[in-house]
């Protein structure tokens, strides 16, 4: 099925009175930016880029699509989305770079009509996958080196939880349970069992958890991962070492106070000789839960609801606004909405020690010069030229952003508590 | 694509274990229910069911799906998913159904293994639809009559956009601006501009305001929505009635103090002669904006984010546990995550008046009998026998249980302030 009628109306509405006097051919720019962070956040993580240019050889209007559009549309307008394929030019930043309000993460050239109708598309995706990404990378902060595994699929939508898994994965989550997200993206998926599976091994005489683990190693070997608290956890910890021997590769506890119970646990283990079977913590699982969790014997955290709706920022609120008309700035002015008209670019300035110190964001082709003492980098790139994509858009390369990036941030922004921005960012308008 | 990958892999290395071991074929019983409801909410909205029994024939597995998962599944795994389609019985609540802690929402009923594999389908859909259906329905509520647009697509993932749109529809919005929507589901499209079409209409002499809303005019006609508050929101609305005369079908404000815009536009196009021209508002609007605004002289709000993100709730978090295997019930009983066991069913009693009281939940063919001056009834409606749906699953329907269902809360339940659930649930345990 076509993407093109992932679209608000309007867009296409505006195609057709924008094409029945000649307006919609005007050359155009429109950006993509947030005017703030969610509420406290020191940083962004921009996500969604390149799963937004592989969409765009798909935005193209079927029969079927067309069909239900002559409803509203003239047949000029008709006419027009029938040819339609984006033919511009896009520039914007990387898949894990980090953003800040104001920075331009998306520029979109072309005609107004071939640039209007993308807004819906472009917004959704790198709202939602920013948003996860965003608050994936504090997780990933907060675990100091432990592995993640984002396992929320059954929280959100089951499509935005394949996206989930990509962005999770692309902020420095070690895997997902989401299979397709392996199969589209690559990334590696983990899981083994649930309570429901313990429960199967209950008859008349009661449960039998022991029954479950056996069938578990049997099925899947002894570097499995047992889940120890559907009945109780000391007894669990107990029958899985029974079942397994100390070979065991890991215990999963899904409930209770993680941090007492994974010092028991972990004591209880070292007893039995399982020196070497680790502990997996989930269950409610977000960036302060982790943080917590710091000092306790935990290997791995099982990360869920939190991850999939943003950790209370289920979007980024990014917006598209026309910037720019046949090389003249615009801007809507009325109360409190103003944006700023031009086609921009930014630079993030950093110290010789790679800490970074401010955004700038300035006319296109118009970079200051760098302060004394400051390195200045260009922060975004050409992603597609002529309608095809000239990135390199490996989510290995986002993963290795994210992490340079979050080692770039002065020391308050990585802090979890609420704050401002982690840098500033400089509006320089235009000379001209 | 086959629907089947979008599956959390613990189900499948579940599913292996207990084939291998012959348990894959008892007999059992998943039930889907939320421990609680979102903090503060006094009731839920069931949505998805439809797109849940409407996804379980594309619930197979494919040459592509099979050959990922050959990765880590054994021969048997494979031949047995390579014949699988779900041949059980499903009951559950109908769509627009309000709903409680507890509610059995849905009860799945099969083999463990066809059945343990639906839970991420199952949950994702149900946790998503329900949860903006269940936030959309306070909007409704507020807005006490007046329709409201769901045009949030862009704040959400793209195809989570789609089921936004549906269960905001489902739950008692107008329309909303998502094409796909209509096209799928037959939710009725909305939308005309945005900022950028008026913007478009500028020049190296500054903007051309009425340029924009005649081009506008001249394409849509004069029952068009007009935005008037790209520049200064008096002259707009002089600008638009000056083109368009005073037959203009609406004037859409989407920035500033609403409230006080909403009078200032009414008195000024009452002045001009356009008393019948409508006022729509947009910008930031939640439950407690529209309900704030009931005073005001507002015809129709256009409501975004607040509702694709289930207005601070995004997810229902209702779970899917196995609660029956072989006719023995089952249940999980370590810390505070109990679940009662056995196949249940439920009975909402009401008074004479159509108010409801209690939600009884009950080992399912025992139902209690009513207390006296009261009616019981049942909630849950079968869905799915032997793999074939047998539910009227048509939206108008659900439309009509929720204006009801909003209808038998007692008082309490419709405040928008946060509270307890507006009916108690009691669970009746097995007589045997």
């Amino acid at each position: 099925m076509t993407s093109a009628l992932l679209t608000d109306k309007y867009e296409l509405t505006m195609l057709a009175a924008a094409l029945h006097n000649g307006t919609a051919h005007r050359r155009t720019t429109f950006e993509v930016f947030g005017r703030r962070l969610p509420e406290g956040r020191r940083y962004g993580v921009v996500a969604g880029t390149a799963r937004l240019v592989e969409a765009l050889p798909e935005f193209t209007f079927d029969d079927a699509a067309l069909t239900l559009l002559a409803e509203f549309l003239d047949p000029a307008t008709l006419a027009y989305l029938a040819d339609y394929r984006f033919r511009g030019d896009i520039d914007g930043y990387p898949e894990g770079e980090l953003y800040f309000p104001g920075s331009p993460v998306l520029s979109v050239h072309g005609s107004f009509g071939e640039c209007v109708i993308l807004e819906t598309l472009a917004l959704s995706i790198l709202n939602h996958d920013s948003a996860i990404a965003s608050a994936a990378a504090r997780m990933v902060s907060a675990a100091d080196g432990r592995p993640l595994l984002e396992m929320g699929s059954r929280r959100t939508h089951e499509e935005a939880a394949v996206a989930c898994a990509r962005a999770a994965y692309l902020a420095g989550f070690a895997a997902s349970s989401n299979l397709a997200a392996q199969q589209r993206y690559g990334v590696p998926a983990r899981g083994t069992s649930a309570h429901a599976f313990t429960l199967l091994y209950s008859t008349a005489d009661g449960p039998d958890e022991r029954a479950a683990f056996a069938a578990q190693v049997d099925a899947l070997g002894v570097n499995t991962t047992l889940l120890v608290d559907t009945y109780d956890i000391t007894t669990g910890v107990a029958n899985a070492i029974a079942v397994a021997g100390p070979e065991l590769g890991a215990v999963r506890i899904d409930s209770g106070e993680l941090g007492v119970l994974a010092r028991q646990v972990r004591a209880q283990l070292d007893d039995l000789g399982a020196t070497t079977t680790r502990i997996v913590v989930s269950g409610d699982l977000d960036e302060f839960a982790i943080a917590a969790l710091r000092a306790e014997p935990v290997d791995t955290y099982g990360v869920g609801t939190s991850v999939v709706t943003g950790s209370g920022a289920p979007t980024a609120g990014m917006v598209y606004k026309l910037v720019e008309v046949d090389g003249l700035p615009v801007a809507k002015r009325s109360s409190r909405k103003e944006s700023h008209g031009g086609r921009k670019q930014a630079q993030r300035l950093s110290k010789r020690s790679g800490t970074i110190v401010e955004e700038v964001v300035h006319p296109d082709g118009q970079a200051p010069e760098a302060p004394t003492g400051l390195v200045a980098r260009d922060v975004a790139v050409p992603l597609v030229r002529n309608g095809e994509v000239v990135a390199d858009l490996s989510i290995a390369a986002a993963r290795e952003r994210v992490a340079s990036g979050l080692h770039s941030l002065p020391w308050d922004g990585l802090k979890l508590s609420r704050g401002e921005p982690a840098i500033a960012t400089r509006m320089v308008t235009h000379s001209s």
